[in-house]
């Protein structure tokens, strides 16, 4: 049974919401770990003051009982604290009373950088508040959640997956990078980079060559430039093999089937991911 | 009704199967123009000379009646020419009075850059070929003949898509790739490169916001990642613009929606892909 | 872009919930409708008096706005009002404080007519309730409601779905059928029964030939055989068109496209359902 | 990694085709099984003498090797050897030097009981063959290759699954439903009839309560209402149980888990499907 995610949630509508299918029975879920993962999320360096006092916690519906799963698809909700300020604009459906249209004033400009326009062509919708809240970045927090999931999976299997900053605004240390998005905020820009995931206790044989969809590189792929902003991915040493050799860029399997280099992310999976932020303030 | 694609086919097997599901009706094909796509496929600069004997020729079984398709399956099978001498290995049924094993001498040695090694400790196979063989680059050809028939579908709707490599062995002209690629052959190596895809005449609104995993982005990502080799995906400017202030990145929407600037791929698709190949000759 | 339904949820545990994928923008929900629905489900001749007197109502977490959909998923949540006396065998998150296990005496008995015993089998559980609180019949409420929001989007097309008992005990009349459930009721038993269920304003050319598992009759029959209890799916005349020739068999097309006859539920979609329902007082 | 089956082919163009992907390596395929499969659909009673003739056979044109499954998408081919007979109305591409539309007199008369109909309508085809060639029941050849293929991979987990004819023409022995056929032949009339399904060796816990579509019954019902002409499917007692009370309905257990009734259906899987055919002699 694979693992399924369908998701749902506007950025400023009640909430976020996630199931998440084919879980095995009885894996033991911590929310306090869930939560971690949601504040790491929001309290990046350089992030708003504002997400630096919001505090997401996930709310579980279904498929968990004291803590461990029940085998049936796991209901997830990430509330959005900040929905109660916007019941006039994205309660879905309309307050009592109220005309339709008072005080939901459409968003007229699309902002670049974001599916605004592409989303409001689309749709043909008048407002543009109509496809930003569902295209928002907001929504990476019940993805947050779900991955939390996942990585409760994982570590019963002995595999762990981890990510950081390999780069922010050119700069490659932590100094370097906290000063460059400290600049960029005083300019009221903001700044690009690139994240690398590793994946350790990955068992040889995960994924297949027997359809081009099912390949790991492929679906790390989706799964990566499915996220918001992100413009490119990168597998191993990714581009930079392009200027090898094949000699230079394979990686020999010695006597024991050990392998000393790791060019192809084959033995340690190494993706990388770039992406930019947008520079109108949000 | 999306369009779907399931493939089959070993290297040395009898052919290589697709079927396309999710075709409309009434679509005109030209069995000349996926047979020139396959041709352009095998004989590209730096192709072993058997390449370039070969001539690979799509076959239709289903869905199609007097070049106009059915809006039923589209059965294709591009035959593997060279199986006449590989039947006493890869004949899908033993030969008569042929004691099995006789003359199948396993394949043990697993090449790196391939799917030799994971392919087999996961299937717990005792002959390398039983991966081999999928997981070979001749699978390709069938991709190709599938691409022909999407290509066609695209071409009704105004939309069309090329590529061209823009980068091999480090060199960007035609005379510094040849160059490199015959060096290389001198030294009994391979190379790698960048291809350059672009898609024109796409309409905006293509793919959606709504669900991660049917963002173009992500489902470009996807497509070209799940080809062999290929170990990096760029869309628009890509890993550069992890450099780029939010102010440099974007491309900004002028008055009568026209962009002047393509950095995300947007107004004009433009995904790059970075593959290396292998130095084993096959 | 088909309609997609993914769903979540335990009989006693916080709530029920629906993520409807594929919803096109722009079409008017109301919830007064899909609460209607809720309540015809809960209010059923027969039903026990609990159940008169809990009344299901439809929240909306993501994808409307204003009592119009976004064209993104649309998260719908029932809660159980009941959870409330549930918590301490049902909540998600051990009770702070409660050690584990403390109140919560498993199930041992599985009920016949129910996935108790293979769900616990599968499982390997030690507790049938945690086989028995996602199979159990209270999950159709958030079916009601998915339901009911197609309902919408199918009056938009002009296309009507009705059901109705046709037969409840061997019986057939309203009256019969009353007295039938009275009886049972008194002897603390239950009653199987037929559901009619008429779809009209159907387009010709629903559906497909293409593919098996896209043809109407095949989805309606998946989708009547997945609800609790359902033992027995027809399409038209159904199993009594086994005792017809051909020449009585058929639907006749006569000038002009017309039909006279509906043997097969082509020109009008009727289909007929069984089921019998639990002996155990619930 | 669930199995799949992918189909193409029209009645009387070159070739049925199927892909079957999600088998295990290593399983052993007879082809003198899969063909005793395919002959026994060709040679029931009252089949046509022409049936009684042809002799379909499987070929493999992929995911095999000596016998025995790569693990990859097996490809199968069931030649239409009456092919040779319909290039001039048939053939994928238009016969060399051949007009367009000569010596094709399209079909204009939709038959009653088939999807000529709605086929046509749908797809605004100008002939009705275009709708007929898919629609036909020629297709369930190749599923019945594929299916022995499935009955193979069974067969090693101690599966099987056998069918019969329980009802013709209303007659249920062996001599009734002779006489009924010839009757029927004479009259130049057809007969519908009642087939039953059994599978035994199945292991508790197969299918699941966790999403409807996935439930063991509503997957049989899908796979077996998508064969043509099916218009009714039961589980167990299916219809009959609508008339019993819950007592009398359930499978009571037993100590030792044992269960000495099988009213759902449940410990000896036995479906049972109706189906009517066409009186339009083919």
């Amino acid at each position: 049974m694979a693992l399924g995610l369908t998701t749902a949630g506007e950025s400023h509508g009640p909430a976020l919401v996630a199931i998440v299918t084919g879980l095995p029975s009885g894996l033991r879920l911590d929310k306090a770990a869930i939560d971690a993962d949601l504040r790491r999320r929001q309290q990046g360096y350089g992030r708003s003051p504002r997400q630096q006092l919001e505090t997401d916690e996930v709310e579980v519906l279904a498929g968990l009982r004291h803590g461990l799963t029940l085998g049936t698809p796991l209901a997830l909700v990430v509330a959005n604290r900040d929905h109660a300020n916007w019941t006039w604009g994205m309660s879905p459906w309309l307050p009592e009373g109220e005309p339709r249209g008072k005080g939901t004033k459409p968003v007229t400009l699309p902002r670049p950088g974001h599916a605004d326009l592409p989303g409001t062509l689309k749709h043909d919708h008048g407002d543009v508040r109509n496809a930003l809240e569902r295209a928002s970045a907001r929504h990476t927090a019940v993805h947050v959640a779900a991955g939390a999931v996942a990585k409760a999976l994982l570590g019963e299997l002995g595999i762990e997956v981890v990510g950081r900053p390999v780069e922010v605004g050119g700069e490659t240390t932590g100094d370097g990078m906290r000063e460059a998005t400290d600049a960029a905020r005083k300019d009221r820009d903001t700044l690009g980079g690139i994240a690398e995931v590793v994946a350790t206790g990955v068992p040889p044989g995960l994924g297949t060559y027997a359809e081009k969809a099912d390949r790991l590189d492929a679906r790390i792929a989706l799964a990566l430039m499915g996220i918001q902003a992100v413009k490119g991915v990168e597998v191993g040493e990714g581009f930079a093999l392009a200027r090898r050799r094949g000699t230079e860029a394979h990686d020999e399997i010695y006597p024991g089937l050990e392998r000393r280099t790791n060019h192809a992310g084959g033995s340690k999976e190494a993706s990388r991911t770039a992406s930019r932020s947008s520079p109108v303030p949000r």
